[in-house]
């Protein structure tokens, strides 16, 4: 089974280069990730109901997510998001996207991972349990390169911006909007890198969630590679997430 | 002439209330009137090609507003933002806005006073010649209280947070979003004041623009006459935007 979502780039959505904000593109294909779960009856709002014969209040925890872009959507332009499941391991599950044009040409491409925990004990859970999973599975390749583990940023970063969690981070679930902290590290970075992108590719590690009122710290580190990377700390220097972004 | 413009709430624009933020709100509304701007032909982008005959590049800049809501619509609820201008006056213009639900039931509306500048000297230019004024005028009286003039939080405040502007802030004008400072001012409150509204007005003073990198500081005032009051001020101390909130 797979879905394809459609979502319009609003004027809120993009940058003075009057296309899509790297974190906004993030957003629209977690919100296909949403869409298409609550389609097949396996949504946050399902798990939280309770799942399988316990009734074990549950819901998704995005672990590592890729997208590669190489054509940014501009103003009032239309997406279509084609989304499936690939793979259940026991503890994660991948779920792809391919973004295509209103003309119906490929621009991007992602890769996410989830792991299922029960919300009392905090603990990840078996997916191989699952009633659906079967009937979900799509039979096709991620179509791009999976999310790499991101490397930390030591002491030799190049800035540190401290930021402290506020009541416009949370989205509707309570907790901070996964792309929230790319947000945070994208505003790290010299605008005109964001605003002068023709292309990219990030990949993220959540590692921790950061709470309401949590301050952090944002590394950015030295740039190698080809990307930039990315390292939010809490306030005993713990990972908290880490990204890198590859920029054309 | 008047137009009317529908918004569907998205996920991403509700918080743990599962309702439309009271700065997406504030949003929506103002994407209503550069819609309806850019349609009768003096949208920002007309303004900035130049007008009249000396071609003038001009942009209209947001002096007040004030928006009021009885109910807060949910998660893909749509809505309609019905919005004509009432007066033009020498310096300043006012436009106004209804909102109403999917059933065409009324959930508030909105007062905003806009002025237009000379890109090049940055000064107000005198409406009185704008060749669309009469066509566009619609003889219909504001549907709620003009946006008041919000007084200064002075020493007395109750709660200071340092603010650095950052590219997430920065619209496709190249601006500080409008309703950034309305969400800087709010991330001060209890985010339970924030999820608990049943309705609002809020009223919004803009009186120098925030610059991007520049370090703000947003005082929240003690609550009085039924409304929370806000001030953000530059590294010199000055009002730069000031706001008041009552909520239900």
């Amino acid at each position: 089974m797979a879905g394809t979502y459609r979502y319009r780039i609003e004027p809120r959505d993009i940058d003075a280069s009057l296309r899509v904000r790297l974190y906004t593109m993030g957003d629209l294909i977690l919100q296909a990730a949403n869409d298409d779960a609550d389609m097949l009856g396996f949504g946050v709002k399902d798990l939280n109901a309770g799942i399988g014969s316990a009734g074990v209040e549950a819901s998704w925890v995005l672990s590592r997510m890729a997208v590669e872009m190489h054509r940014l959507p501009a103003r009032h332009e239309e997406m279509d998001v084609y989304t499936w499941v690939s793979d259940y391991g026991r503890l994660m599950t991948t779920r792809n996207m391919t973004v295509a044009d209103e003309a119906g040409i490929g621009i991007g491409a992602a890769v996410t991972q989830w792991a299922m925990i029960d919300l009392s004990t905090r603990r990840p859970l078996d997916l191989s349990s699952l009633s659906s999973k079967s009937t979900s599975l799509v039979d096709r390749e991620p179509p791009i390169e999976k999310p790499r583990k991101v490397p930390a940023v030591g002491d030799n970063d190049i800035a540190r911006r401290p930021y402290t969690v506020v009541y416009s981070d949370i989205d509707f679930n309570g907790h901070v909007n996964s792309m929230k902290y790319l947000e945070w590290m994208a505003n790290t970075l010299p605008p005109e890198v964001l605003t002068g992108l023709s292309g990219f590719r990030f990949d993220i590690n959540y590692i921790h969630e950061a709470r309401l009122g949590e301050a952090l710290t944002v590394c950015l580190g030295v740039y190698q590679e080809g990307a930039h990377l990315f390292d939010i700390k809490n306030a005993d220097g713990v990972s908290i997430c880490r990204a890198s972004l590859s920029v054309k």
